[in-house]
């Protein structure tokens, strides 16, 4: 498919952005030419067959790239909150979970990615099971998706979840014309002891992927991880070896000066995940220090059973915000470095910048755009402060990937209602069969 | 107007309130009844003349009332961000409200009220000047409001503010139908002299009025007043006989264990405005401790040159996620407590609980309603955290003020396009004036 989007102001993303009136030439998945064309030029783009989109009175950016997160947790949104932590876990989310069947993660992943699509996400990153589930609601429904199986050191399926993700990995690592990349998922730190970590590495290795894995989000596992192990989590990570690979540390609330040195010299990056950070309790990562250090941080909103939505608009407008608060800093993280950690930011926490992340020629056309007709966007003296302090995520009114249209004036193609009722349904037949067992 | 609302899943906030099916028959401006009535009963009402709207699939709960705000100061959105506070204030902030016309205001106002309806606040405050601009634009579309003239106690017009007040309030409390009450608004303890707070405190016994106040918002006010006055802010109003009078106290980001037991001795209550601190760097107030008190905690959203909306849903969602991640209680503010902050302990802030913030017989009718029909909102196991940590504003599809239905299916009445064009042309004007004299 070849489309022209004309008379759009767009924010590229690119080294130096400003907002600006330009016209983006899409050629099939990618994206061909950003600048202003002539009437002319317009003309002869048509003559060729490509369809003209108008984006006048329209915003046009790179879509959000959500750096962390169990998709189908939306199957249990709004089951558990305002709990202690490990209660939360041991009576709520894992005798759920336990319970999810294939069926049920599909179900779930699909509701997430209306959501994301309908809040202008245009590629997310996921750690869960049933995987083929996954990458199956992606190819179908068009989003791109950055995929890990999750590995559980202690858990007794610990070799097959090796297998299946090096299954996993084989099977759909660059499938659904490239918009499925894939990396491996040990959990974390206190759930892989070190042989099992050496082994993700090796497989890595083999495979050639990326690890993501969460890192330091609380307090207690920081402290256990130096009681059993006699270093922190990133410094016990570095030792194992791990941070050979290109590696995506999710949370990341609790580190030292000494881990961010680590973080920096082996290029790990950061998901800053704001909701779920304050909503479990774990606390507020100590962002100015990582940008300071010149650390990459993209953004994630973490599942929706800490979140509880997958709103990036609202993560970004977040971690704007409460870094600025518990630092003092008003001029921490403004509105073009939230925009940046979004998407550009993100796409680099991901290693995928090179294909996502700006509106730059030879990228992928994965570009949203926001019709800002509302009273909470007047007056309008700077486009970057209005869609990071005052949008709403409502107002995205299109989305393109891979240089489809997914979404049109807001309009998605699938059957809503359907995927409302199947994870209704699936959710609350799986919450029943709990109680009935207790 | 007679009004029977029917199948709705009522929030009512009254005490120990859960969602339960109830209708609420409406008698001109209050509530005659909550309860569920029998086909035989809504018959009856309906041959009574009573229109019939029915709620079913919508929440219903009272209004949002917002504890504290500038509502004009929407004619500065997106005019200065992410800057430190004095270059904010002094180069940017005052210099366009010293240009600020009695129409402007009126304006300005209007594109708030507008906002405001939107996103489900019923009643607001302000504390501005031009006030009759202010009054006039509340009484003409509808909302609710507790009104007050701001006075500075160190500048040239402080006996004129004083009088102004007098006079504004004499005018206009108890004015539109009920819908607007007054209070006097002495800026704060650095802006206000003892002896002019003083003059306050005499006028509020005169015009037997609340006192609304900003305390406590930053650190160096803190400081400096324990400096000039050798005592906190919070003591030192106490000191001048200010909590003699009910007050209203806005932001208390920096009180002591001192302070929080005058607070209580005096019932003096809080505006909590989360964004506000956030944005401006003036940091996390201590809201556990003010809780655990038994203090009165309302929600406000300041003014939008420091949030840059006022959505009160974002920051109700806000209040309950900051204070969890900064004290690590995954526990605290939850779900019930954030609705609660944003409607019947925002009408307590404001002494107007006997007329507002709950769904209760004799009450006045300030009810909303959500349509809770997007994927978001899947599955549904809990409404109330579906409300709190899911949802968006755009989903409240009804608004009534008063036994008055503002809002339809999502449709005001007004000329929006007039109204931000206005704000549009006026705000920009300034914005060159000030430019056109550097
Ligand atoms: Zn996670
Ligand atoms: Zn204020």
């Amino acid at each position: 498919m070849k489309t022209i989007l004309i008379n759009g102001l767009v924010l590229t993303m690119e080294a130096d952005w400003k907002p600006a009136y330009l016209d983006i030439v899409i050629n099939d998945q990618r994206i061909e030419k950003v600048e202003q064309l002539s009437d002319d030029e317009r003309k002869q783009y048509i003559n060729q067959g490509y369809q003209c989109v108008d984006m006048a009175n329209k915003v046009v950016m790179p879509g959000f790239v959500n750096t962390h997160g169990h998709a189908a947790m939306t199957l249990l949104r709004s089951y558990a909150d305002d709990l202690p932590l490990q209660q939360w876990l041991e009576d709520k989310i894992w005798p759920f979970e336990a319970k999810l069947t294939a069926d049920d993660i599909y179900w779930g992943t699909k509701l997430a990615i209306i959501e994301m699509l309908e809040t202008g996400t245009t590629c997310f990153t996921d750690m869960y099971f049933e995987m083929e589930q996954v990458a199956k609601a992606v190819e179908e429904m068009g989003i791109r998706a950055c995929l890990s199986r999750g590995m559980i050191g202690v858990a007794p399926n610990r070799d097959i979840a090796l297998s299946e993700s090096e299954q996993f990995i084989s099977q759909w690592n660059q499938a659904a014309e490239g918009r499925i990349t894939c990396t491996l998922g040990p959990h974390a730190p206190y759930t892989c002891p070190p042989d099992y970590l050496k082994k993700v590495v090796e497989l890595a290795n083999k495979l050639d992927v990326p690890i993501q894995i969460h890192v330091s989000e609380t307090e207690k596992e920081v402290n256990d991880c130096k009681e059993m192990y006699g270093a922190s989590p990133v410094k016990h990570l570095e030792n194992i070896g791990l941070f050979s690979r290109p590696t995506i540390a999710a949370h990341c609330v609790h580190l030292d000066d000494n881990d961010i040195d680590i973080m920096h010299k082996h290029n790990v990056t950061i998901s800053h995940n704001p909701s779920s950070n304050l909503k479990l309790a774990s606390g507020i990562a100590p962002l100015k220090k990582y940008i300071d250090k010149g650390l990459t941080v993209g953004i994630g909103t973490d599942g929706c059973s800490s979140n509880n939505n997958l709103d990036m608009l609202e993560e970004l407008k977040l971690a704007s915000l409460i870094h600025k608060g518990n630092t003092y800093d008003p001029t921490l993280i403004p509105a073009r470095k939230a925009l940046e950690m979004a998407t550009i930011e993100g796409a680099k926490a991901l290693f995928l910048d090179e294909v996502i992340g700006s509106i730059a020629p030879g990228k992928q056309a994965d570009i949203i755009a926001f019709s800002l007709d509302k009273s909470l966007y007047y007056p309008s003296f700077d486009i970057t402060s209005l869609l990071v302090y005052s949008a709403n995520s409502r107002d995205i009114s299109d989305v393109f990937i891979a240089g489809k249209q997914i979404m049109k004036n807001r309009r998605l193609e699938f059957n809503k209602q359907e995927i409302f009722q199947q994870v209704q349904d699936r959710a609350q037949n799986i919450a029943k069969e709990i109680a009935a067992t207790k």
